[in-house]
């Protein structure tokens, strides 16, 4: 018997946000159970709506800031303010996303000057958890940028500072950590990562993420350059050797960054949101989960947030239905992680590119013909 | 709580027969549900497997003839006989069906004589009660050929037999009824038939189907002046004015010959099909029905098989689910008629020409996504 469901999905890359989709699971459900229960929790793990994501989930408010875009230029920002008015949630997305660079695609001039700007105002509102969504990024800077508008100063050889970008990094001589905000001391930084890559080299963040931000192949190499340099620097300067762990690449370096000034620890993002959230209280007393993303692939595992999702239905046993877009052929592996059945919203036999211009009608209809059969099941009491 | 599922699926033409649809969504109920009772009745309306279909849902059996093929070569066919001992079913696809052409197609020269020796058999077994598919025929002989063979006599201006097919048609200038085997007027001839062409004209059966028998523009022209002869010596000489009747362009014209010398009524064969089985009696005590077919639409109304399937859970109030390669956009017609919900079998956004070449696959692991969905409600039973 269904009588309430959470709808916790990850967006559909390129065709829904998990905004819109939990929107369009909500009309498919309602359509056929006009009176169910249904919670709503849209999944950003990290990029862009992270901060909503959050709010929605946790309850607080958003707060708006201005502060300097990727290319220095002023901007209108935010983070969240949790609830427990402890925690900030910021998505670096806000501060040095790509859509801010507004076409000027140049990961050796933007920087992440901005996002350090949304933790300063946070800190004088009282807040000392952080909570960095480490997605969606223009940048290529290391967190240098970050890093300065918090106090930290990189000076060349000749003791000026270096410009806060990409280019930047390449001219570091000296790191002076002397004027860091004290208030840093105080705080715990969490950053949500879904990514492996190390600082540089071949699965760096150079090489793995600058093309997609303006860099051609002569510029990464550049920047893969810088990047080794800078590890070099926090090695020197803070006896800390984070260029080969996991995450240090993530956001244009910004991951090494936070891990070398701040101890960030670097979590992965569907997990960091379900715990934040209190995810295992929220569908305590669901009969159904509806999750679901663009493709799920029981080798990749591509697919975290539904298995995310899945392990806390788990524990709880609690049914979980993935609707998505494409199904993979091994789906063994994601039953066995607490999905209970996977449902592709594709109707007619043609080609992505066709089907994606449909997939908010095909994600209701197909919502609404697994609600109907569900419905023979759940011919009394109160979803009715 | 399912316990007992009847399965009656067309087929997906071009990609898999309605019997092994049955078996494919069997292998995926029992996957998750290893003892479910589940009964099978793979449904043809008319054409290839129309024999097996009506002996798997009522019984009896298959008999196997020797009979003269669309070329007048000799071939094996066979008809069903059904568990009354009445009633003989007859598929003509088995006795001159295109395939049986060999590559040799031309609907000219091809005859349906060797179905009339498939009555005859049946008579001789005394049979009484003829259930004829019309599907699939390789013929354009108006059904002369099928007529001969039990004693209808076609003659031309010099008194001498016409060749028994498409060009002798044109010939016809005398029917003699008179040796026509005598056991035929105390037998009831059921044709099961879906096309509503009449026997000639731009909707005729020269028209409409001979090009995909072998025809090219100017034979259509020929076979259709042979056909409008026809239907005047039909008139003529049985005082009956068949042509015009919807449906007597049915395999080649064969409709047409059955409605005049053996008093034919042309029925809808899913309507014949689940009536001889008692599909209401087969679907009484069960809780689900899986139906499906290719391509399924609300405003064609195309899906004859699963409105007719549905007509009958309608009135068991049992629910049906439709099981489809394609949905089209308006389904609402669907529901009204009974169907409960439709699920597509497409779980990759790709086009057709790779579709179906995993749709078996598809299938059982559609069938088997919709059934993990149905233990969450099926938690205690006989159906785990």
């Amino acid at each position: 018997m269904l009588k309430k469901i959470v709808i916790a999905p990850d967006s559909f890359k390129g065709t829904m946000s998990s905004h819109d989709i939990c929107n369009i699971v909500e009309r498919g459900i309602r359509g056929v159970f006009p009176h169910m229960e249904i919670i709503k929790l849209p999944i950003a793990d990290g990029g862009e709506g992270t901060v909503d994501s959050f709010i929605q989930g946790a309850g607080g408010e958003k707060i708006k800031v201005i502060v300097k875009g990727p290319h220095f230029d002023e901007i209108d920002s935010f983070y969240g303010m949790l609830p427990d008015s402890e925690t900030a949630v910021i998505e670096i997305a806000a501060a040095c996303g790509l859509p801010l660079t507004k076409g000027n695609n140049n990961p050796m001039i933007t920087t992440s000057y901005g996002a350090g700007q949304l933790i300063s105002h946070a800190l004088d509102r009282g807040l000392r958890k952080f909570i960095i969504g480490l997605g969606g990024s223009g940048t290529n800077d290391g967190g240098i940028g970050l890093a300065a508008a918090l106090g930290v100063k990189f000076t060349n050889s000749s003791g000026k500072e270096v410009p806060l970008n990409g280019k930047g990094l390449g001219e570091i001589e000296h790191i002076d950590l002397s004027r860091l905000d004290r208030r840093i001391k105080d705080c715990k930084f969490l950053a949500a990562c879904d990514v492996d890559n190390p600082l540089h080299g071949i699965n760096g963040a150079a090489h793995v993420f600058a093309p997609q931000k303006g860099a051609g192949p002569e510029m990464v190499e550049v920047l893969d350059k810088n990047l080794i340099h800078y590890g070099h620097m926090i090695k020197k300067y803070l006896s800390k050797d984070v260029a080969p762990i996991k995450g240090a690449g993530a956001a244009g370096g910004l991951g090494a960054g936070l891990m070398a000034f701040f101890d960030a620890e670097l979590k992965s993002g569907i997990n960091l949101i379900l715990e934040t959230v209190d995810f295992g209280n929220i569908i305590k007393d669901c009969s159904l989960i509806i999750t679901g993303e663009g493709k799920i692939d029981g080798q990749s595992l591509r697919g975290k947030v539904v298995l995310g999702v899945a392990s806390y239905a788990q524990k709880e046993k609690i049914p979980v239905i993935a609707i998505v877009g494409d199904i993979g052929d091994d789906m063994e592996e994601v039953y066995k992680r607490g999905v209970t059945s996977v449902f592709s919203i594709n109707r007619l036999a043609i080609p992505f590119e066709e089907a994606r211009l449909r997939s908010r009608d095909d994600l209701e209809k197909t919502v609404d013909g697994i609600m109907r059969f569900a419905k023979i099941f759940n011919s009394t009491g109160r979803g009715q």
